[in-house]
């Protein structure tokens, strides 16, 4: 018994890690998109990989601005950048943002019922006034 | 001519507006949803109308605290908030983050595609590899 609570913390301290790895992440990939040069960067990196430099010069941006961006979009998986020579090389990282879609999609069935929640509301408001203007005439 | 050159300035005008006017939006939004609470809220708000109170005690937070995450979601259009007497109360918002997911869909095709190219890439190498092997033998 003693060891299958312990097995059961164990398994619940698994899934809170879990858990607050999935919200860390998210929280890091929402404040990456969250910025239009950096979405400007994914989509340009989606067409072809890019230097730091090619991208400060596209986005008329500083090295070091550019250079932070870039760091941002690294951190959360977004974008991998490679060191050959000189040249710092930029391309898209491992991440699809399906995290992203689940937690949007699944915000949207709960927005979805909230409103239809509140039309049936408005429809029966609406009946019982039909009733009561019917029982005034 | 000149009234053509001026209309066709005015929708360009009008066009950059948009483009400027959606952006603006999502860095909003995506900032809005880059932190765990303000998520938590609004998935709380997906399921019941919440006063400030109700969702600073559900999160263990301040007022302070609760009412500045509330001001994010709030400016982002993601969140409502009606004062009745002394008590605020906060619903969902009119935004069903349609712009957020258009985006996001875009992101993926383009890895998508970037990824398959890669994929061509790597089994051309593996091709002329093995001819080069086959030549030597």
């Amino acid at each position: 018994m003693r060891a299958l609570l312990l097995q059961t913390a164990r398994t619940g301290a698994t899934v809170n890690h879990m858990v607050q790895y999935i919200e860390a992440r998210l929280d890091a990939s929402f404040a990456a998109l969250s910025d239009a040069t950096r979405r400007g960067v994914l989509a340009q990196l989606g067409c072809a990989d890019a230097s730091i430099t090619d991208l400060a010069d596209k986005f008329r941006m500083t090295l070091t601005g550019m250079k932070k961006h870039v760091g941002v979009l690294e951190r959360a998986g977004l974008v991998t950048t490679e060191k050959v020579g000189r040249v710092r090389t930029c391309k898209l990282g491992p991440r699809r943002l399906e995290e992203e879609v689940m937690w949007i999609e699944r915000y949207r069935q709960l927005w979805d019922a909230r409103f239809d929640e509140l039309d049936q509301v408005v429809e029966e408001l609406k009946r019982k006034e039909r009733v009561n203007e019917r029982r005034k005439k």
